[in-house]
């Protein structure tokens, strides 16, 4: 007998969770889709060679390789082990998406808006919510040759319209650009070079503290003097309220130089569309400490934080990139995107007691009271269905309280009740859990009423 | 530079056929939910000594192991290399299920309806229409110690009314039952130790022929009588059309052992039940030749056909086993389940003609004929988005040919117009590519419009 467990890492869950879990994933589908974002799915292994394409990188160190049956017994015979297993999970879903555009590029139309919702796999150090497999949710628009910053404003309308429909309270887009942050560093004397360990540094703010990056600015490695490091920390304090607030700490940086200017117009101009868009203007706000770590990213960056759990940290970034494809196609693919790590989130959520336990996806619970009503009973549940409810036919007779307290514990919401007294009546009889009422209803007008009820009480919600 | 490419034996689809592909996965979801089965979801990987029970087997043989970069570093250094890595991918979702229900058996209420959809992994040799990786949708209802038969008649209810949604053409569910084989086998002398690899032989009738079969029955091996031998494969010919039909070839079967009787009278009861849950005669019927070809299954199995397109094959098929998790857990746990190998059914549905390109999953172009109109097309377009309708906007101006061009290649149905004539009128224009006809409609009217028009398109298909 082998103990039955899941391997370290995974998060898996019961019915209940299962479908609180779906929902989510429904609602992101249906607002990615909701602009204009197509589907694409790719298989969870790649070639290695194709994932690891870059050296070193904290994440490929964490790449789970993948053998058949026939190479491990081969390798394992002392035949040949030099060079990596043909196959790797994928690590995330950016890889994979530009493996894929460099591969269809002529069978796709540009710019190309694109969703894609599937589990990766990262080796983590085995640790509560740390996950080895985790869904991550990511909406990117790939331009050929160039993409215009308009497409950088949709995607904060995205991020507002999944959070809304999410309905796990307020948040905050937070936004920043790398042409702002890498002007400034620019104007304060900061030379190309150099610019990108500081602003990996500033991105540090958050962990390490005012005084530990000060420390390390004005410190042997970077050598930048205290006036420097002074404003540079006083430049990622800022944040804005509201929509005039962010056009007005805008204008408020001064003149820069070119590069500057060129974040600060796109930075305009994108809380411009956001309002045209009408995104709640409560919904994003500057933050000018956002940088991203990633050398990836060179023009807009977004970190979306929940108002109310700020601990729990980004629940959505991403970001402006120059060049999606290099290692797979001579074709320049600019693009913007982000990404929802949605596992995390669902863990960190139900930690913070704000997943209720959901409903149970099935509406209707027909119950059997006796053999002989079996055919009456299957019969009924099929009406129900086909009128679009999800019935589950009790198909055994036992007391009509055990198949009460089942539905109850099951989250059923109705169950309906054919016995000798209704049918003699011509009626039904539905109990309703979540009112705690019980009404008659006729044959007929059985389907509706349960249809009706179940769109009330989904509006109320 | 490296050529992108996916690696052998996988499913990737472009975009438009994605969306066919999705419909397909939410059509059997939607039906899977409708009969009250619950969702869960396991990980891609399984813990080894969990999923490799059992010895020997050819879809073990086809397993692939997964290994972090750490642990393949250590076996490459001449490390220990004695035992199987610690993960391996899941083969197939039959096994996860067994881990899973014994893991969580205090926390499931019994019997349990589950569906799993998701994708699954085999070292097949690459060949043509041969998958490593697949989608398998599977439905399962796990009993505690025992399980009514009665289950067994809600699975070809599901099926029927999978594929009847899923509308690829006529099909039939093709009924047989173990212990009616098996109690033929015996009142035929057949000792109980043989009657499992009789079995097999039978199955194999569709692939070798009744020739072949024969010669094997009355071969050295097996050395049954002519006799015998002519009336299994008599036996084995039965079908029926119709409902009276089958219970009519039931009944001309003549009298049998005990274990003839009963497996007799479950397939009676289930005809009645089918019956009862209204799924249309054409869509059910014996056929005595139906073995499926593993120990696994006791009682009814099923496998389904399309009508206009048997060389394809079973496109799905289960039936009732007696004890899932006998590896995890002492409980008994029987069960009945079927499974859909999608991928497989997609590939083969598109190779056939079968798969028409799908409409994009976007409604509405929003189009863009000037810069100074773009806050006017966002905010139309949130306006669409919010009454549920998908939306693309066109962020960057072009001629209207251009964009006509592209929401018409790109399967998008609706595009809106909104230039100086129909701002001057108070208007949207409204291009409806399907129809090929030009309407203009009150900005006001235009959301509920367009979904008129969605719902009753898709109602007309």
């Amino acid at each position: 007998m082998i103990k039955p467990r899941t391997p370290p890492g995974v998060m898996e869950l019961l019915p209940r969770d299962q479908i609180a879990f779906q929902r989510m994933l429904d609602t992101i589908r249906r607002t990615f889709e909701g602009f204009g974002f197509l589907p694409i799915e790719t298989p969870v292994f790649e070639l290695s060679e194709t994932l690891l394409t870059k050296s070193g990188g904290e994440t490929e160190r964490q790449v789970y390789f993948v053998q058949s049956t026939g190479a491990l017994a081969k390798s394992s015979e002392g035949g040949q082990t030099d060079g990596l297993p043909e196959l790797a999970l994928r690590f995330d879903l950016t890889v994979p998406l530009a493996r894929y555009v460099a591969e269809h590029e002529h069978d796709l139309a540009f710019p190309f808006r694109r969703y894609q919702m599937q589990r990766v796999y990262r080796g983590e150090r085995a640790q509560r919510g740390r996950f080895r497999e985790f869904y991550q949710c990511d909406i990117d628009v790939i331009g050929k040759d160039s993409l215009s910053p308009r497409y950088d404003a949709e995607v904060p309308a995205v991020i507002s319209a999944v959070f809304a429909a999410l309905d796990i309270g307020e948040f905050t887009i937070q936004l920043n650009h790398r042409k702002l942050l890498r002007g400034y560093f620019e104007g304060q004397g900061i030379d190309d070079a150099r610019q990108m360990t500081v602003l990996r540094e500033i991105d540090k703010l958050d962990k390490r503290g005012e005084d530990a990056v000060r420390a390390t600015l004005t410190g042997e490695d970077f050598g930048l003097s205290d006036d420097v490091a002074e404003r540079l920390l006083a430049f990622s304090r800022v944040r804005s309220t509201g929509h005039d607030d962010a056009l007005a700490k805008l204008d408020a940086l001064g003149a820069g130089t070119d590069l500057f200017e060129a974040g600060r117009n796109e930075l305009r101009d994108l809380l411009n569309q956001l309002r045209a868009l009408g995104v709640p203007e409560s919904r994003y706000a500057l933050n000018l400490s956002i940088a991203r770590g990633l050398d990836y990213y060179t023009g807009m960056v977004y970190e979306t934080v929940l108002d109310a759990h700020p601990q729990i940290g980004s629940i959505c970034s991403g970001g402006r990139y120059d060049n999606l494809a290099s290692h797979y196609t001579k074709s320049k693919l600019p693009g913007v995107g982000i990404s929802i790590g949605l596992t995390r989130l669902f863990w960190q959520l139900r930690e913070a007691g704000l997943i209720a336990t959901a409903d149970s996806s099935v509406d209707v619970l027909v119950t059997l009271l006796d053999d002989a009503s079996l055919p009456d009973a299957l019969a009924l549940s099929q009406r129900l269905r086909g009128a679009g409810l999800n019935v589950e036919t009790q198909l055994e007779p036992r007391k009509l309280a055990k198949q009460m307290q089942y539905a109850d514990r099951a989250g059923i919401r109705f169950v309906v009740i054919r016995g000798e007294d209704e049918i003699a009546k011509g009626v039904v009889a539905v109990k309703d859990l979540r009112r705690g009422e019980q009404f008659e209803v006729t044959d007929d007008d059985l389907p509706r009423t349960l249809l009706v009820e179940r769109e009330q009480w989904q509006a109320m919600r």
